[in-house]
């Protein structure tokens, strides 16, 4: 048994969990280890949350110099900021003295970075400024805060700890940034913001939400939606002929009002077989078509970026390992998991209006949030029941159904990265 | 070290256990590591609970088609439901696709089992009725819950986790059933059921339970016993000698009642040498000598079964690993302790009554459950102190007196059992 | 992996321990698994607080026979006792039956000590008294509880768990007691005592308390303090002349009380060499110069001892590894440093005043307390702080400042005394 340093994982769990991938069944779940072994957990943090993009923040909760959101990923801790040069800069929370924490505090604004216990004081570029009591040989400059990799693409905030980030991140967002730029994320703020303890493994999360074929237990979600899932043009029944002709048409609708605005409207779809995984849509939406509530209609009246239509359907962006975001006319929100341990995980949900939308004028609260509020909560029952019962001595991997192929992507890709890893 | 599949105990700490055990003194608890370590708990639950048959439940809990319980073992849960045709079944709460828990309750009833996730039917024979969007090669009959061993003797439910049962148990409930049969345990209702969480290795509250050395601590129980603990005909002081003829006179009243009702009355102690160790004792009551309460009187206005006597004293059987019984004419306290961690045990315990038997008619709950509540508490608190003490490096085993031969026994046929399996 | 028997660190384990010891940098902070690994945490309790003389209690807690304090170091606990010969015992709180511990509470007074289970008596020498049930042939003699060592000194009670106690103890105790002997704390009594569990490891709350780089978190323990820390006579600054001056003046009257008393005045400091590291140091305070208040005026009107002057500054002795002093003329107030775990520790801190000096007439409890409570107060962030910024990944040990010099010495004393036991 070697010393926990910080990285209690050994060379045999790593040469044990490269056999268990190497075993993986595909078109099955996983097996119980991935969800529940402190271990495999470790791997997780080092092999996929520390080797990859990870989506953190919105530049809307960043809007002045100074601004700051604190990320808690395992052990550390990341000061994303807005420095005097009004760029995006992270850095590790962490001061080069004796290792005090410089902030507390989820978010915040402060002038300079200034360390509460023996005040060295550090610039919004991270560099050492001014510490007390030093003898005159200090090297100042080797004790700025240690930088961490961060990208800023159309109002999403991406941290990479690696030290050698994936290199095709770039060019990924570099083919998703034409579908975002029209919603100018940039000019929004923060309407609301809810962080939900997850009581599973954070693949089980992100499985969740790769499929709907859980979503009879989405009574809100699903007015937004066809209720057509699980059919094709082929098999649909008689009995739904006219929900398909209605889909057919709001699709047609779509697309001639992406080729009005000079929009792209094409499916992109590499989830497995890249380090940054992604799926691009956007698919039309039932009733009004506009937005997530009730009968479809918008909930905030002030429009995102330059889209000229209230009946916009809904862009959806899903990257992996740890983000989705469901772009609409009148607002965005957008979905970030973290992993706490090996069966808990945080999901924070944030919804961005117009910058000059005004609450209780232009949107109402409880309005914008209902559906993914209701939605949030019904998946986290289902995400603990399966933590509970993939723990069990009995849980052997199952099949995947025909509609559950985005939740084989995404386990693939899981497989693919961390096999990737553990041999490099 | 090896990942933790779902087992993390190693080879390893099977051949240090092996050790502690071989050099085990007879007549002095057990070394500190049996009531604490990590591993050995792990043992525990795979060479003791999962290798045993197990007290879990009364049919008394499942009167109709559907009624279930779910049994809570390690990281195991298992459904006991009575199922369409009125017999006993259990599986593991499971779902085959993607493992999510189907129960969540410890109780209730259903028609066929639903997994709250994706809908998967099973029906209450474990058979996989109904899954949607499957390709037409699925084979359901290979996808039905899996199945736990389950038996049930005179109205008490045993369960085995293990592949092959220990094949005494049939036996050993062959020879018990003649005692328990004439209180027609089937025939009752549970009139109350309480769980204690005991912060104490599940041994603990084993051995606890298997002497009366510390019943000073029970004045409640104590009324209904005659005040003799300890003592035998030869060295009975004279100040006893009215109690102890009193004792007798009662003993062979019961003797005569037992006759007169042709039901057998020897006792039996088999403790430590099979794997079922058991023993059962008939025992008279002092007082009214009918039941536990402050002057011995029935707390019941029903009797049990074929019981033809008020008087009929205390039939107790004891059964490795986790379970005892107190049967008496007018009501029955039946006892299941379940491990929880190293240091954490469950201990359920059920009173039954006659199944017509009204509340606030034939009896008064408060005085049902007055003595085993209140004994309950008190040993609570002896498990926790000796817990915390075991754990103390300063700790070192120390002898049995002379009235603590059944914790003896029960130590004995651990050392035993544990052993068998680890040379298995 | 072998099992954990009641100590969980490997060999393993202790030769990386000796390795990262071996490459401490002097100069710089420890590197992180110092203050987070559970391995070294447990070789910590054994090598540095089982291995040392500690100060756990006074013995104005302890006025009378029976009356006891029970002291929980890791899994141990020990009962610190005055004896029915008025002298001070300590013994392991495990009853030597079954293990049982024999005293729940932290403090009390008893008779015999009488383990609650089964009633074994144990006099208040430790002797087992009595036990039923036993065999002729139980020899108990040979059960006695487990003795610790223990000494009582000017009425400040230290125990050593180790089977020999490092032998410099007494001899320093020599050289501290002609300074601690005229306060006569054996004629105190406890006016307050109060525990904080700081969320950190127990060398981040220590090492906290060895420097005042970071006094301006603690204003009103300031007000106690000449406004000169970091400067010395050479670089004072000219508005801080007038201070200097008046720094010089009260010093020279407390070397004239001394003188006058009879008491010794010299410093000492043996922090980092020798097994029981410490310093003595005899400061005058500012304003009024008596004790820990706003104006530096008395908070007690009751002087300790044969202190013959109320501005009589500060006598502070730091011990390693647990615990400091500070002893003013009216009141004093003493530290004690337990560890929890990896990242917990316990500091108790006790204020004491004259034996007869009476609440509300002699001293107000709220003034008596103020600075010391508000100083724990804000340490306590400080420590909590640095202990979730020395777990980040990103943690390097930092460069110690020209005033943190007694944090050196006691990382250094740390580095050698584990050293040397690991190397034993």
């Amino acid at each position: 048994m070697t010393i926990e340093l910080t990285r209690p994982a050994t060379d045999a769990a790593s040469a044990t969990t490269a056999e268990l991938l190497a075993r993986h069944r595909p078109g099955y779940s996983l097996e119980a280890p991935f969800y529940s072994d402190p271990q495999i957990f470790d791997l997780d943090v080092r092999g996929i949350f520390e080797a990859h993009w990870l989506f953190v923040a919105t530049e809307a909760e960043l809007p002045e110099p100074g601004d700051y959101v604190t990320v808690e990923l395992d052990r550390s801790s990341v000061i994303v900021m807005r420095d005097d040069d009004e760029g995006v800069r992270a850095f590790h929370n962490v001061c080069r003295h004796r290792g005090s924490r410089l902030l507390d505090d989820p978010c915040g604004s402060v002038g300079n970075l200034v360390c509460p216990y023996h005040h060295w004081t550090y610039g919004t570029d991270g560099r050492l400024l001014h510490a007390d009591n030093q003898p005159p040989t200090l090297d100042r400059s080797a004790l700025s805060l240690r930088p961490v990799h961060v990208r800023a693409v159309a109002g999403l905030i991406f941290i990479c700890l690696a030290t050698e980030p994936p290199s095709d991140f770039d060019a990924v967002m570099d083919r998703v940034l034409p579908y975002l730029a029209p919603y100018e994320l940039t000019r929004t703020k923060v309407a609301h913001q809810v962080d939900i303890v997850e009581e599973g493994n954070w693949k089980l999360v992100m499985e969740n939400n790769r499929e709907c074929y859980h979503c009879d237990g989405h009574p809100e979600l699903l007015t937004a939606y066809f209720p057509l899932h699980g059919y094709t043009a082929d098999d649909c029944p008689p009995r739904l002929r006219p929900v398909w002709a209605r889909y057919e048409q709001a699709r047609a609708d779509l697309t001639a009002s992406c080729a009005r605005q000079g929009f792209p409207r094409e499916r992109m779809r590499e989830l497995e077989n890249r380090p940054t995984g992604f799926m691009l849509d956007h698919a039309p939406l039932d009733g009004a078509g506009s937005s997530y509530s009730a009968g479809g209609e918008v909930v905030c009246r002030r429009r995102l970026g330059v889209i000229a239509d209230d009946r916009f359907g809904d862009l959806h962006l899903h990257l992996q390992p740890n983000s989705w975001f469901h772009l609409l006319s009148d607002h965005a929100v957008v979905f970030s998991v973290l992993p706490l341990d090996a069966t808990h995980s945080r999901l924070r949900t944030t919804w961005l209006v117009e910058a000059d939308a005004v609450e209780g004028v232009d949107y109402d609260l409880a309005s914008l949030t209902h559906v993914w509020n209701a939605t949030n909560t019904q998946d986290s029952v289902f995400v603990a029941r399966t933590q509970r019962g993939v723990l069990d001595p009995a849980y052997v991997p199952g099949p995947y159904s025909e509609v559950e192929g985005d939740v084989e992507a995404f386990v693939g890709w899981y497989v693919n990265r961390l096999t990737a890893w553990l041999s490099r």
